[in-house]
Protein backbone atom coordinates (compact mmCIF):
# COMPACT_ATOMS: atom_id res chain seq x y z
CA UNK A 1 0.00 0.00 0.00
CA UNK A 2 1.75 3.23 -1.14
CA UNK A 3 0.20 6.02 1.11
CA UNK A 4 2.30 8.50 -0.55
CA UNK A 5 -0.57 8.37 -3.50
CA UNK A 6 -3.50 9.28 -0.62
CA UNK A 7 -4.72 12.69 -0.53
CA UNK A 8 -4.72 14.89 2.53
CA UNK A 9 -8.30 15.34 2.13
CA UNK A 10 -8.88 11.48 2.36
CA UNK A 11 -6.73 11.13 5.35
CA UNK A 12 -8.47 14.01 6.87
CA UNK A 13 -11.82 12.13 6.48
CA UNK A 14 -10.09 9.25 8.15
CA UNK A 15 -10.74 10.80 11.79
CA UNK A 16 -14.20 11.21 11.14
CA UNK A 17 -14.70 7.38 10.07
CA UNK A 18 -12.89 6.58 12.77
CA UNK A 19 -15.22 8.28 15.39
CA UNK A 20 -18.11 7.27 13.96
CA UNK A 21 -17.40 4.06 13.60
CA UNK A 22 -16.29 3.73 17.43
CA UNK A 23 -19.30 4.76 18.07
CA UNK A 24 -21.31 2.40 16.67
CA UNK A 25 -18.91 -0.40 17.91
CA UNK A 26 -19.83 1.36 21.22
CA UNK A 27 -23.90 0.68 20.08
CA UNK A 28 -22.73 -3.17 20.18
CA UNK A 29 -23.52 -3.06 16.03
CA UNK A 30 -21.48 -5.12 13.82
CA UNK A 31 -22.14 -4.60 10.27
CA UNK A 32 -23.07 -1.62 7.84
CA UNK A 33 -23.50 -1.11 4.90
CA UNK A 34 -21.57 2.27 2.61
CA UNK A 35 -25.48 3.25 2.24
CA UNK A 36 -26.48 3.27 6.36
CA UNK A 37 -22.81 4.99 6.89
CA UNK A 38 -23.32 7.41 4.02
CA UNK A 39 -26.94 8.05 5.62
CA UNK A 40 -25.23 8.55 9.56
CA UNK A 41 -22.10 10.60 8.82
CA UNK A 42 -24.01 12.70 6.17
CA UNK A 43 -21.20 11.99 3.31
CA UNK A 44 -22.51 10.04 -0.16
CA UNK A 45 -22.12 6.31 -0.20
CA UNK A 46 -19.87 6.76 -3.07
CA UNK A 47 -17.52 9.27 -1.69
CA UNK A 48 -17.09 6.50 1.81
CA UNK A 49 -16.74 3.67 -0.92
CA UNK A 50 -14.11 5.65 -2.77
CA UNK A 51 -12.15 6.85 0.40
CA UNK A 52 -11.98 2.91 1.90
CA UNK A 53 -10.74 2.06 -2.09
CA UNK A 54 -7.47 4.13 -0.96
CA UNK A 55 -6.79 1.09 1.31
CA UNK A 56 -8.26 -2.00 -0.14
CA UNK A 57 -11.88 -1.57 0.18
CA UNK A 58 -11.91 -3.34 3.49
CA UNK A 59 -14.40 -6.23 2.93
CA UNK A 60 -17.47 -6.84 0.46
CA UNK A 61 -19.39 -4.07 -0.92
CA UNK A 62 -22.78 -6.63 -0.45
CA UNK A 63 -22.32 -7.47 2.90
CA UNK A 64 -21.71 -4.07 4.22
CA UNK A 65 -18.88 -3.33 6.38
CA UNK A 66 -18.15 -5.44 9.58
CA UNK A 67 -17.95 -2.33 11.94
CA UNK A 68 -15.24 -3.55 14.80
CA UNK A 69 -12.77 -4.97 12.02
CA UNK A 70 -13.40 -1.54 10.16
CA UNK A 71 -12.67 0.54 13.25
CA UNK A 72 -9.56 -1.36 14.05
CA UNK A 73 -8.24 -1.10 10.37
CA UNK A 74 -8.88 2.94 10.30
CA UNK A 75 -7.48 2.85 13.35
CA UNK A 76 -4.70 0.85 12.53
CA UNK A 77 -3.66 2.83 9.38
CA UNK A 78 -3.65 6.05 11.24
CA UNK A 79 -1.35 4.22 13.47
CA UNK A 80 -3.43 4.77 16.83
CA UNK A 81 -1.92 1.53 17.99
CA UNK A 82 1.51 3.44 18.35
CA UNK A 83 1.85 5.49 20.80
CA UNK A 84 3.21 9.29 20.64
CA UNK A 85 5.16 11.22 23.38
CA UNK A 86 3.29 14.80 23.31
CA UNK A 87 4.42 18.30 25.39
CA UNK A 88 2.65 21.36 25.52
CA UNK A 89 4.52 24.77 24.93
CA UNK A 90 2.22 27.65 26.41
CA UNK A 91 0.45 26.86 30.02
CA UNK A 92 -2.49 29.81 28.91
CA UNK A 93 -5.81 28.78 28.40
CA UNK A 94 -5.56 27.07 25.55
CA UNK A 95 -2.54 24.98 26.46
CA UNK A 96 -4.36 23.42 29.67
CA UNK A 97 -7.28 23.15 27.97
CA UNK A 98 -5.72 20.25 25.81
CA UNK A 99 -4.03 19.02 28.23
CA UNK A 100 -7.08 18.42 30.02
CA UNK A 101 -8.59 16.77 26.68
CA UNK A 102 -8.37 13.00 28.68
CA UNK A 103 -9.83 11.40 25.81
CA UNK A 104 -5.84 11.78 24.03
CA UNK A 105 -4.31 9.47 26.06
CA UNK A 106 -7.08 6.65 24.78
CA UNK A 107 -5.59 7.60 21.19
CA UNK A 108 -1.98 6.79 22.17
CA UNK A 109 -1.29 10.79 22.88
CA UNK A 110 1.08 10.71 26.33
CA UNK A 111 1.03 13.63 27.86
CA UNK A 112 4.60 14.08 29.04
CA UNK A 113 4.64 17.93 30.10
CA UNK A 114 3.75 21.64 29.82
CA UNK A 115 6.43 24.68 28.91
CA UNK A 116 5.44 28.16 29.25
CA UNK A 117 7.77 31.47 29.92
CA UNK A 118 5.64 33.02 32.31
CA UNK A 119 7.51 31.91 35.60
CA UNK A 120 4.15 32.82 37.63
CA UNK A 121 3.11 29.44 36.43
CA UNK A 122 6.31 27.74 36.92
CA UNK A 123 5.74 24.72 39.29
CA UNK A 124 1.70 25.21 38.72
CA UNK A 125 -0.19 21.79 38.30
CA UNK A 126 -1.51 20.97 35.34
CA UNK A 127 -3.29 17.17 35.16
CA UNK A 128 -0.83 16.49 37.27
CA UNK A 129 2.24 17.96 35.33
CA UNK A 130 3.61 21.13 36.42
CA UNK A 131 4.83 23.37 34.29
CA UNK A 132 8.31 23.98 33.56
CA UNK A 133 10.42 26.83 32.40
CA UNK A 134 10.69 27.15 28.31
CA UNK A 135 14.60 27.04 28.57
CA UNK A 136 14.00 23.57 29.75
CA UNK A 137 12.31 22.31 26.50
CA UNK A 138 14.93 21.48 24.20
CA UNK A 139 16.95 19.62 26.72
CA UNK A 140 13.43 18.14 27.97
CA UNK A 141 12.78 16.71 24.44
CA UNK A 142 15.96 15.32 23.51
CA UNK A 143 16.27 13.35 26.87
CA UNK A 144 12.19 12.07 26.65
CA UNK A 145 12.48 11.76 22.82
CA UNK A 146 9.08 13.68 21.94
CA UNK A 147 7.56 13.12 18.83
CA UNK A 148 4.84 15.81 18.80
CA UNK A 149 4.98 19.18 20.23
CA UNK A 150 1.86 21.27 20.63
CA UNK A 151 2.20 24.90 20.05
CA UNK A 152 -0.36 27.25 21.97
CA UNK A 153 2.00 30.37 22.15
CA UNK A 154 1.30 33.56 20.33
CA UNK A 155 3.16 34.62 16.87
CA UNK A 156 5.69 36.26 17.55
CA UNK A 157 7.89 33.54 19.73
CA UNK A 158 5.76 30.51 17.87
CA UNK A 159 8.32 30.59 14.86
CA UNK A 160 11.54 30.65 16.61
CA UNK A 161 10.45 27.95 19.44
CA UNK A 162 9.42 25.39 16.63
CA UNK A 163 13.05 25.78 15.13
CA UNK A 164 14.06 24.82 18.58
CA UNK A 165 11.89 22.01 18.83
CA UNK A 166 13.25 20.86 15.24
CA UNK A 167 16.39 21.19 16.50
CA UNK A 168 15.90 18.84 19.36
CA UNK A 169 14.26 15.84 17.13
CA UNK A 170 10.48 16.74 17.35
CA UNK A 171 8.65 14.93 14.79
CA UNK A 172 5.26 16.72 14.32
CA UNK A 173 4.41 20.22 15.68
CA UNK A 174 0.04 20.63 16.21
CA UNK A 175 0.20 24.33 15.74
CA UNK A 176 -2.29 26.76 16.96
CA UNK A 177 -0.24 29.89 16.61
CA UNK A 178 -1.73 32.39 14.68
CA UNK A 179 1.59 31.94 12.05
CA UNK A 180 2.54 29.36 9.57
CA UNK A 181 5.71 27.56 10.27
CA UNK A 182 8.73 27.13 8.35
CA UNK A 183 10.39 23.45 8.53
CA UNK A 184 12.08 20.95 6.88
CA UNK A 185 9.35 18.89 4.76
CA UNK A 186 10.39 15.95 6.76
CA UNK A 187 8.28 17.26 10.55
CA UNK A 188 4.75 17.14 10.10
CA UNK A 189 3.31 20.01 10.75
CA UNK A 190 -1.01 19.83 11.69
CA UNK A 191 -2.17 24.23 11.94
CA UNK A 192 -5.45 24.88 13.46
CA UNK A 193 -6.11 28.41 12.99
CA UNK A 194 -8.86 28.85 15.06
CA UNK A 195 -10.12 32.74 13.47
CA UNK A 196 -9.94 30.84 10.09
CA UNK A 197 -12.96 28.11 11.30
CA UNK A 198 -14.87 31.22 12.44
CA UNK A 199 -14.12 33.39 9.50
CA UNK A 200 -15.75 30.78 7.33
CA UNK A 201 -18.76 30.12 9.38
CA UNK A 202 -19.68 34.04 9.21
CA UNK A 203 -18.96 33.87 5.48
CA UNK A 204 -22.24 31.02 5.48
CA UNK A 205 -24.37 32.72 7.86
CA UNK A 206 -23.69 35.76 5.51
CA UNK A 207 -24.07 33.81 2.48
CA UNK A 208 -26.97 32.21 3.70
CA UNK A 209 -28.35 35.53 4.48
CA UNK A 210 -27.76 37.23 1.38
CA UNK A 211 -29.12 34.13 -0.45
CA UNK A 212 -32.73 34.07 1.37
CA UNK A 213 -32.97 37.28 0.71
CA UNK A 214 -32.19 37.50 -2.87
CA UNK A 215 -34.65 34.40 -3.54
CA UNK A 216 -36.87 33.98 -0.54
CA UNK A 217 -37.34 30.60 0.75
CA UNK A 218 -34.86 29.02 -1.85
CA UNK A 219 -33.33 25.98 -0.66
CA UNK A 220 -29.55 25.60 -0.82
CA UNK B 1 -21.63 36.67 -8.38
CA UNK B 2 -23.45 33.28 -7.26
CA UNK B 3 -21.73 32.26 -4.21
CA UNK B 4 -23.68 28.72 -4.18
CA UNK B 5 -21.06 28.02 -6.83
CA UNK B 6 -18.16 28.32 -4.76
CA UNK B 7 -16.90 24.87 -2.82
CA UNK B 8 -16.51 25.25 0.61
CA UNK B 9 -12.66 24.13 0.22
CA UNK B 10 -12.01 27.26 -2.14
CA UNK B 11 -14.23 29.10 1.27
CA UNK B 12 -12.40 27.58 3.23
CA UNK B 13 -9.33 29.09 1.97
CA UNK B 14 -10.01 32.77 1.78
CA UNK B 15 -9.33 33.27 5.80
CA UNK B 16 -6.07 32.43 4.98
CA UNK B 17 -5.68 34.49 2.09
CA UNK B 18 -6.75 37.45 4.25
CA UNK B 19 -4.63 36.39 6.85
CA UNK B 20 -1.31 36.70 4.75
CA UNK B 21 -2.95 39.66 2.62
CA UNK B 22 -3.25 41.36 5.95
CA UNK B 23 0.67 40.91 6.61
CA UNK B 24 1.82 41.74 3.55
CA UNK B 25 -0.58 45.23 4.25
CA UNK B 26 0.68 46.00 7.57
CA UNK B 27 4.20 45.24 5.81
CA UNK B 28 3.82 48.16 3.47
CA UNK B 29 3.72 46.22 0.75
CA UNK B 30 1.37 47.16 -2.53
CA UNK B 31 1.46 45.05 -5.13
CA UNK B 32 2.13 41.23 -5.02
CA UNK B 33 1.74 38.51 -8.18
CA UNK B 34 0.04 34.76 -7.25
CA UNK B 35 3.81 34.10 -7.93
CA UNK B 36 4.98 35.50 -5.04
CA UNK B 37 1.64 35.05 -3.12
CA UNK B 38 2.45 31.22 -4.08
CA UNK B 39 5.69 31.37 -2.69
CA UNK B 40 4.75 32.78 0.57
CA UNK B 41 1.67 30.57 1.06
CA UNK B 42 3.19 27.73 -0.29
CA UNK B 43 0.03 26.86 -2.31
CA UNK B 44 0.76 26.68 -6.62
CA UNK B 45 0.22 30.19 -8.69
CA UNK B 46 -2.44 28.66 -10.37
CA UNK B 47 -4.55 27.55 -7.24
CA UNK B 48 -4.64 31.06 -5.97
CA UNK B 49 -5.78 32.09 -9.82
CA UNK B 50 -8.51 29.59 -10.04
CA UNK B 51 -9.45 30.60 -6.28
CA UNK B 52 -9.96 34.36 -7.23
CA UNK B 53 -11.04 33.56 -10.52
CA UNK B 54 -14.70 32.26 -8.19
CA UNK B 55 -15.02 36.06 -6.79
CA UNK B 56 -13.91 37.77 -10.47
CA UNK B 57 -10.09 37.99 -10.37
CA UNK B 58 -9.46 40.94 -8.46
CA UNK B 59 -7.44 42.70 -11.15
CA UNK B 60 -4.77 41.83 -14.08
CA UNK B 61 -2.82 39.37 -13.99
CA UNK B 62 0.18 41.03 -15.52
CA UNK B 63 -0.07 43.41 -13.07
CA UNK B 64 -0.17 41.18 -9.86
CA UNK B 65 -2.57 42.20 -7.40
CA UNK B 66 -3.10 45.17 -5.21
CA UNK B 67 -2.76 43.99 -2.23
CA UNK B 68 -4.85 46.72 -0.09
CA UNK B 69 -7.89 46.39 -2.31
CA UNK B 70 -7.31 42.21 -2.37
CA UNK B 71 -7.43 42.41 1.36
CA UNK B 72 -10.15 44.26 1.57
CA UNK B 73 -11.77 42.15 -0.98
CA UNK B 74 -11.27 39.01 0.70
CA UNK B 75 -12.59 40.69 3.89
CA UNK B 76 -15.73 41.80 2.43
CA UNK B 77 -16.62 38.43 0.68
CA UNK B 78 -16.06 37.01 4.22
CA UNK B 79 -18.36 39.67 5.65
CA UNK B 80 -15.95 41.07 8.00
CA UNK B 81 -17.36 44.51 7.23
CA UNK B 82 -20.41 43.44 9.72
CA UNK B 83 -20.28 42.34 13.05
CA UNK B 84 -21.63 39.29 14.73
CA UNK B 85 -22.84 39.29 18.44
CA UNK B 86 -21.44 35.85 19.47
CA UNK B 87 -21.76 33.93 23.27
CA UNK B 88 -19.56 30.73 24.55
CA UNK B 89 -21.35 27.69 25.95
CA UNK B 90 -19.23 26.20 28.47
CA UNK B 91 -16.67 28.68 30.49
CA UNK B 92 -13.98 25.88 31.08
CA UNK B 93 -9.96 26.32 29.83
CA UNK B 94 -11.39 26.07 26.28
CA UNK B 95 -14.42 28.66 26.46
CA UNK B 96 -11.58 31.08 28.74
CA UNK B 97 -9.07 30.84 25.52
CA UNK B 98 -11.52 31.26 23.11
CA UNK B 99 -13.23 34.51 25.09
CA UNK B 100 -9.97 35.76 25.31
CA UNK B 101 -8.78 35.85 21.39
CA UNK B 102 -9.13 39.34 21.33
CA UNK B 103 -8.30 39.54 17.63
CA UNK B 104 -12.03 38.47 17.22
CA UNK B 105 -13.41 41.61 18.36
CA UNK B 106 -10.88 42.98 15.17
CA UNK B 107 -13.03 40.92 12.74
CA UNK B 108 -16.26 41.94 14.04
CA UNK B 109 -17.22 39.29 16.44
CA UNK B 110 -18.23 40.51 19.77
CA UNK B 111 -18.15 38.77 22.97
CA UNK B 112 -21.64 39.22 24.24
CA UNK B 113 -21.48 36.39 26.79
CA UNK B 114 -20.41 33.43 28.56
CA UNK B 115 -22.31 30.41 29.83
CA UNK B 116 -21.77 27.08 31.86
CA UNK B 117 -23.77 24.81 34.30
CA UNK B 118 -21.64 25.10 37.00
CA UNK B 119 -22.69 27.20 39.50
CA UNK B 120 -18.93 27.78 41.20
CA UNK B 121 -18.82 29.34 37.70
CA UNK B 122 -21.64 31.80 38.24
CA UNK B 123 -20.28 35.52 38.47
CA UNK B 124 -16.78 34.61 37.77
CA UNK B 125 -15.21 37.49 35.40
CA UNK B 126 -14.06 36.12 32.23
CA UNK B 127 -13.15 39.24 29.79
CA UNK B 128 -14.81 41.59 31.74
CA UNK B 129 -18.03 39.25 31.40
CA UNK B 130 -19.55 37.26 33.66
CA UNK B 131 -19.95 33.90 33.43
CA UNK B 132 -24.10 32.80 33.19
CA UNK B 133 -26.43 29.98 34.65
CA UNK B 134 -27.40 28.29 31.41
CA UNK B 135 -30.91 28.45 32.62
CA UNK B 136 -30.57 32.14 31.29
CA UNK B 137 -29.12 31.12 28.12
CA UNK B 138 -32.34 30.97 25.68
CA UNK B 139 -33.67 34.31 26.24
CA UNK B 140 -30.43 36.02 26.28
CA UNK B 141 -29.82 34.92 22.79
CA UNK B 142 -33.25 36.20 21.90
CA UNK B 143 -32.79 39.28 23.70
CA UNK B 144 -29.50 40.03 22.78
CA UNK B 145 -30.39 38.51 19.07
CA UNK B 146 -27.03 36.81 19.52
CA UNK B 147 -26.43 35.02 15.64
CA UNK B 148 -23.04 33.05 16.90
CA UNK B 149 -23.12 30.23 19.73
CA UNK B 150 -19.38 28.83 20.31
CA UNK B 151 -19.95 25.18 21.75
CA UNK B 152 -17.18 23.72 23.86
CA UNK B 153 -19.06 21.44 26.02
CA UNK B 154 -19.01 17.99 26.27
CA UNK B 155 -20.97 15.78 23.84
CA UNK B 156 -23.48 14.39 25.99
CA UNK B 157 -25.45 18.24 26.46
CA UNK B 158 -24.08 19.55 23.04
CA UNK B 159 -26.61 18.01 21.21
CA UNK B 160 -29.93 19.02 23.20
CA UNK B 161 -28.01 22.59 23.89
CA UNK B 162 -27.80 23.09 20.15
CA UNK B 163 -31.62 22.34 19.74
CA UNK B 164 -32.20 25.19 22.27
CA UNK B 165 -30.07 27.82 20.60
CA UNK B 166 -31.66 27.38 17.15
CA UNK B 167 -34.92 27.29 18.36
CA UNK B 168 -34.66 30.72 19.94
CA UNK B 169 -32.92 32.09 16.77
CA UNK B 170 -29.20 31.00 16.26
CA UNK B 171 -27.91 31.29 12.67
CA UNK B 172 -24.43 29.56 13.41
CA UNK B 173 -22.40 27.30 15.52
CA UNK B 174 -19.04 27.02 16.25
CA UNK B 175 -18.96 23.47 17.84
CA UNK B 176 -15.69 22.05 19.56
CA UNK B 177 -18.14 19.01 21.11
CA UNK B 178 -16.99 15.90 19.99
CA UNK B 179 -20.15 14.96 18.15
CA UNK B 180 -21.54 16.43 14.91
CA UNK B 181 -24.85 18.66 15.81
CA UNK B 182 -27.87 17.27 13.63
CA UNK B 183 -29.39 20.97 12.96
CA UNK B 184 -31.62 22.58 10.10
CA UNK B 185 -29.87 23.27 7.24
CA UNK B 186 -30.32 26.92 7.45
CA UNK B 187 -28.10 26.94 10.48
CA UNK B 188 -24.82 27.03 9.43
CA UNK B 189 -22.15 25.05 11.42
CA UNK B 190 -18.20 24.87 11.51
CA UNK B 191 -17.00 22.11 13.34
CA UNK B 192 -13.87 21.93 15.13
CA UNK B 193 -12.84 18.41 15.84
CA UNK B 194 -9.56 19.11 17.67
CA UNK B 195 -8.59 15.40 17.83
CA UNK B 196 -9.29 14.26 14.60
CA UNK B 197 -6.55 17.02 13.50
CA UNK B 198 -4.07 15.51 16.31
CA UNK B 199 -5.28 11.93 14.34
CA UNK B 200 -3.98 13.32 10.94
CA UNK B 201 -0.46 14.68 12.42
CA UNK B 202 0.08 11.53 13.85
CA UNK B 203 -0.88 9.77 10.46
CA UNK B 204 1.80 11.54 8.91
CA UNK B 205 4.31 11.35 11.59
CA UNK B 206 3.36 7.75 11.32
CA UNK B 207 3.82 7.32 7.31
CA UNK B 208 6.84 9.44 7.12
CA UNK B 209 8.77 7.18 9.16
CA UNK B 210 7.54 3.67 7.37
CA UNK B 211 8.74 5.08 4.37
CA UNK B 212 11.60 6.53 5.34
CA UNK B 213 12.29 2.97 6.47
CA UNK B 214 11.38 1.37 3.23
CA UNK B 215 13.22 3.85 0.97
CA UNK B 216 15.95 5.81 3.06
CA UNK B 217 16.07 9.13 2.08
CA UNK B 218 13.66 9.21 -0.51
CA UNK B 219 11.72 12.59 -0.46
CA UNK B 220 8.22 13.40 -0.12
Amino acid sequence: MDNKEISQAVIGRLPRYFRYLGELKDEGIERISSQELSDIMKVTASQIRQDFNNFGGFGQQGYGYKVEYLYEEIGRILGLEKTHDLIIIGAGNLGQALANYMNFERRGFLFRGIFDQNPELYGKKIRNMEVRPMEEMESFVKQNEIDIAVLTIPKAGAVKVAERLVDNGIKGIWNFAHVDLNVPKEIQVENVHLSDSLMKLAYNINRYESESIQTPGSSL
